[in-house]
């Protein structure tokens, strides 16, 4: 690997680290990964069902929940958070991922939390059946303070050719069909510092839920991929989005042709409460919530209508919940939410 | 991609970004990238001439380059000391590097600036002649000051399977070979802060060099993987090191067998004046000088003596320079630096 070494002034933190990261790192490995740890890069196989693959790769980061996390000192979710932001974009295209890598910057390395991120990271990649290939922890000090950290990652994903999924095979009368998220995955948390964290402290009980803000934000992002893997072997899919910055109008909008819209009916699926508390909370209107969180919907697959039964219940046979919330229509690439009266 | 979108609060700024981003990206695409700017990843075929494929990924970052960088204004060099971190990484395992993604982490997003550093990223890919397939910039409101920004990358290469270059093949007798690095490249910044800036100034002039300290410390970090693909595919390479974070000692030792040492004749090689600067102006030790910088030799090649004139020769054609700096004897795993006198 890169990765782990280039860890700024302190060398013996970086070496101790080194010495702690090797075996949460290699026990994400499988029979696909062909190197040992400490080199300069690790490599990982092709899995040999794919004839003619395309190479995807995908990078994102965890944004403010990381300090959030860091401030009530819950960090052991956010490794699920960040596998989940990249390998679910990369699912989102119709491809599997195979491996990860992850940057960690802290402003002083601390030995033991860096451990704790990084087995939170590998035990989220072996949810995901990715390989965590290395990655680097990265000691700025002087730039960051001391206790502060930032999270991200990039996944590589492989996609047989001419089975990419990008949406330009959705017509009219499609549905839409929403997969829950039970919590606020890994967006919209510089709102929610403003508002649940500034309103009712960490240690307060989100309205609606009878658990802490620190609970009830902090929960770990599913990571779809595994589910999605299966719904695309399963059934005919026209196109996926992972619902994630800009919400449900900016992220199934990427994936509309120009000549329909999708129309989605905001009472269609269960809300979980941490949203209304938001909005309450910091006064927030109702679509700016929706172009900044979830709102309980995490991942979307457009479908044949036909198919709808069949992908509730292979979303179903994953222990997840899905809703038909919306059809396709004639229209100009737009996202439109009814009101949920 | 996933890319340039979960941008934080500030949905104007950011949707004004991805509009200045996209044709820097995709600029830098070339004939196997098969999807377009704006989806939810971005995909590249697996050059043809490969057989049985082997994936490589390397993430890294710029560290504290970035932060000086950013105090003297001088933000358009970051881009090859990223790329030149990810990919030579991945060339010092045998692999071609063929895409790179990039994060980039800021307090408050500024448009002009996040251009310009994306197209410094995108400049240097050229260089390296690998796409810059998709990105993260991550707004980081509160926890971040405004003018902060962290620059950090993956590149995804790809070696034949068998052909990976480790060390295992260095033996007793094999030459050292070192490539010139004329600058810091993108390790040891928090100590040239400490020394040439605290003691000089930005402005000061770097003894032994004529120029200013902001203008030797940001000299953009040589790219070696084209250099170093060339070496690989004419010459028989038995270890290739990529002189990073550790310095000669750390990086050397990683590819070296546990039963041999390597012995490096440290005034075998110019230096550039830089590192005498840091070392007199800090009172850095010697030992701490070579286990913090490159000290002048950026990219090691281990090979049989008899090819040592073969790889000189490629090298030269490369318009770099490199000398036989030191050769492998029997040890324990150790590189041993003889004093210069």
């Amino acid at each position: 690997m890169a990765t782990y070494r280039d860890a700024g002034v302190d060398r013996d933190a970086a070496e101790a680290l080194v010495d702690r990261l090797g075996p949460i790192v290699t026990k994400t490995w499988h029979e696909g990964v062909v190197s040992g740890f400490g080199g300069f890069a690790a490599g990982i196989e092709i899995p040999r069902d794919f004839t003619d693959p395309v190479l995807m790769l995908s990078t994102d980061g965890v944004g403010t929940k990381a300090a959030l996390a860091r401030d009530a000192g819950k960090i052991d979710g956010l490794g699920w958070d960040l596998v989940a932001m990249c390998v679910d974009d990369l699912a989102a295209t119709g491809a599997t991922p195979i491996a990860m890598t992850d940057y960690v910057a802290v402003g002083r390395i601390d030995v033991a939390r860096e451990a704790r991120i990084v087995a939170s990271i590998a035990a989220a990649c072996s949810e995901a059946n990715v390989a965590l290939l290395g990655g680097e922890t990265a000691e700025h000090p002087g730039v960051m303070r001391p206790g502060e950290f930032d999270i991200a990652g990039t996944a590589l994903g492989v996609v047989e050719r001419g089975r990419e999924i990008d949406g330009t095979a959705i017509v009219p009368g499609d549905v839409v069909i929403g997969i829950d998220s039970p919590n606020l995955r890994s967006n919209g948390f510089s709102l929610v510092r403003a508002t649940l964290v500034a309103e009712l402290g960490l240690d307060g009980e989100v309205p609606g839920t009878g658990r802490s803000v620190a609970d009830v934000a902090l929960e770990p992002s599913v990571i779809y991929c595994p589910l999605v893997t299966r719904l695309v072997a399963g059934v005919e899919v026209h196109g996926l989005a992972h619902i994630t910055g800009g919400g449900l109008p900016a992220n199934l909008s990427r994936i509309l042709p120009p000549e329909c819209d999708a129309r989605v009916d905001a009472g269609s699926w269960e809300r979980p409460a941490v949203f209304a508390a938001v909005a309450d909370l910091g006064g927030v209107a109702r679509d700016e919530m929706f172009r900044t969180f979830n709102m309980g919907i995490g991942f979307v697959v457009v479908t044949p209508s036909s198919n709808a039964e069949d992908v509730l219940g292979i979303v179903a046979g994953g222990e997840r919940r899905a809703w038909v919330i919306g059809e396709v229509v004639a229209g100009a690439g737009t996202v439109r939410i009814a009101p949920d009266g």
